[in-house]
């Protein structure tokens, strides 16, 4: 185990109704002047934005907002919300949505308190020094933005898809978490939101380093809750317990507890960021063709730990044949994938030919020459996965 | 799953040397003059007291010390530190040692911002309003109270051991966690401290709330990683890595990431607080002897979740048979107590003729006349679970 520091100081209040509290969460962590940061039209259509106005309004709390936040979002809108605090003299932000107004919500927090260029942070070339404090009301389980300090970024010229991490600044103070507010979301979101999780703990899962094991039992614990709750959701749109638990495991994939003092991996979640770059898929759907693929790959260089998540997630039993028991695994994911309507290659994704050169080209310039830890990737190995998974 | 709020803004430090950054953190978190609490001669003996002195007094930060605290830590102590927090103009309590030290640290928090008789909150004639910030140094993982807002204390007059918990006002700010500090603990704390984790666990798994798949999860998996490294620590103390499991899992066990969206138990706890207080036995091994006892009685009474657990903890077969398997993941979790170590009834405790009837007077006079929530037990109920563990 390495040395970590876990510091997660988020205030999640979860459950039935809990987006009343909202404005007296906002105050208790020292809004005055609030930025209300959203996407598109379903939270105006389920009344939640308007009861969200009429709580701040209620509480004497000044908002503005910002509307219109895309999927894989843009720095455009990054750019426009910080115009919009330093007008406003915003000193909160407000993220009403999933990961993308989320996100979009922290880098405008990072972006006003910088006189440079935000996307400074995005390309290294600067780190957040201070940010506004952040405050969630969460439509959409899946990226786990609610619990971490992550963001990721579109640039709109480049085309280049970037995260920052920042655990101390950028975690949002609260998040208010209610599962029914996800009942409405379309099967595809709710699958891809699955995916999503699930890479964010195998993303950790996947290491090298040794004595994990009270690491490794909480991955793999929550992956099975997700294998569990994930059939009756899809099943059941409005099962109540089986949202709660999928709004919950994906906080909890994301937050650092499935990753503390393991190095991790990510290059699954890089490579997937050049798919949803270049031709604009949902994240989570370009993770169901990528991580399969990764894991194919590892079955024949790295097949250990592969076969402990095979053996320990999937039930595989242990014949001792590690690579074996690794590709039983990859077709075990496919399986469940596929059960929740999601793609497992290219061409289920709606890309018949997709340009693995470029992608390989633009991953490794934005993410240096090797990508990853549990088996560091060169270019040739992420070319093979990307084929893998044609 | 039931509503809830899950805040735990500690500040884990964890790994080898991260003593080193007490001041740093201490500063941080707002402390201007310190009030080191710590309990015998160890923490002197090994050189971690001079060490963290040594640290305030290079950050020239002013300090004054109270030591002597002892294990089931009393009321005198806490009263002794809040006069001397007065005196002294102390903003920060800094723990060095296990629960009895960061209990008694609690304690002191709360009672130097109260006007009243600091026991008021553990009889619950007084809610905490306000508390000092605490940090800690942890040198034995058990208690798990560096990262949650519970302290146990017992009343010197009245023999009472009550607890409180303030989630929001009494986590400590910080916690710096080297195993490395731990190598030198006797087996026996060790593996009472083993004990006391799993307990913490299992208090908050057995529950009817429904939906909870992610908890259950967590638990089981929490408790599986002590089961492999238990063994582990107990045949080489010095062994880095099982003993950083070890002490992780302490922390994971008690901070409400086990216990989320659950009603919990706690009767367990409650039936052991009797035998500590009156017989000053260690805390974890008075949980050996009850915790067999309560789960013997569920399985004739409400066998559900303990097959459960059963299976998926212990790996026994579902036969069909609940009351079989609970039964048969008593005989393995004995079986597993015996092996580092521990009492699994009253006479391997050394006590061979406990008062029984006292015991349940004093139960149900200090924590109501039902406890539990699993099975409300009355004075019955209790009077035969004290029996099973003769």
């Amino acid at each position: 185990m390495n040395n970590f520091t876990f510091y997660s100081p988020t205030e999640f209040v979860f459950g039935r109704g809990t987006e009343n509290q909202v404005a007296t969460l906002a105050l208790k962590h020292g809004a005055h002047r609030v930025l209300i940061v959203y996407g598109g039209g379903s939270v105006v259509r389920s009344g939640l934005l308007g009861r969200v106005e009429e709580a701040l309004r209620k509480s004497g709390l000044p908002f503005a907002e910002l509307g219109g936040v895309q999927p894989n979002p843009l720095d455009t809108k990054v750019y426009e919300g910080i115009d919009l605090c330093r007008r406003e003299g915003t000193d909160f932000l407000l993220a009403v949505g999933g990961g993308s107004v989320i996100d979009t919500a922290k880098a405008i927090a990072a972006g006003v308190a910088y006189d440079g260029d935000f996307w400074d942070f995005y390309v290294q070339k600067a780190r957040v020094q201070s940010a506004l404090p952040v405050g969630v009301v969460l439509t959409i389980p899946a990226a786990g933005s609610e619990g971490s300090g992550n963001s990721v970024i579109t640039n709109s010229r480049t085309q280049q898809k970037l995260g920052i991490r920042e655990p101390e600044l950028l975690r949002p103070r609260f998040a208010v978490m209610n599962p029914e507010l996800t009942y409405t979301l379309p099967p595809y979101q709710t699958a891809a939101g699955i995916v999503d999780m699930m890479a964010h703990i195998m993303e950790r899962y996947f290491t090298n380093t040794p004595d994990t094991e009270t690491t490794d039992r909480l991955c793999e614990g929550t992956l099975k809750a997700i294998l569990t709750e994930a059939p009756r959701v899809m099943a059941d749109p409005q099962n109540y317990g089986a949202r709660a638990n999928i709004m919950w495991c994906g906080m909890i994939a994301h937050n650092g507890t499935c990753g503390v003092g393991n190095e991790e991996d990510w290059a699954s979640h890089g490579m997937e960021h050049e798919i949803s770059a270049l031709y604009d898929v949902t994240h989570g759907a370009g993770l169901a063709v990528i991580f399969p693929a990764w894991l194919t790959w590892m079955a024949s260089h790295h097949a250990g730990k592969v076969a402990q998540y095979a053996q320990r997630v999937w039930n595989v039993p242990d014949n001792g044949d590690q690579r074996a028991m690794a590709l039983e695994a990859v077709e075990r994911l496919k399986g469940f994938f596929r059960s929740i309507g999601m793609p497992v290659n290219f061409r289920e994704l709606g890309i018949e030919h997709p340009d693995i050169d470029l992608m390989v080209k633009r991953l490794h310039v934005n993410k240096g020459e090797l990508l990853g830890c549990y088996v560091p990737l060169d270019c040739h190995a992420t070319k093979e996965i990307y084929e893998l998974a044609l």
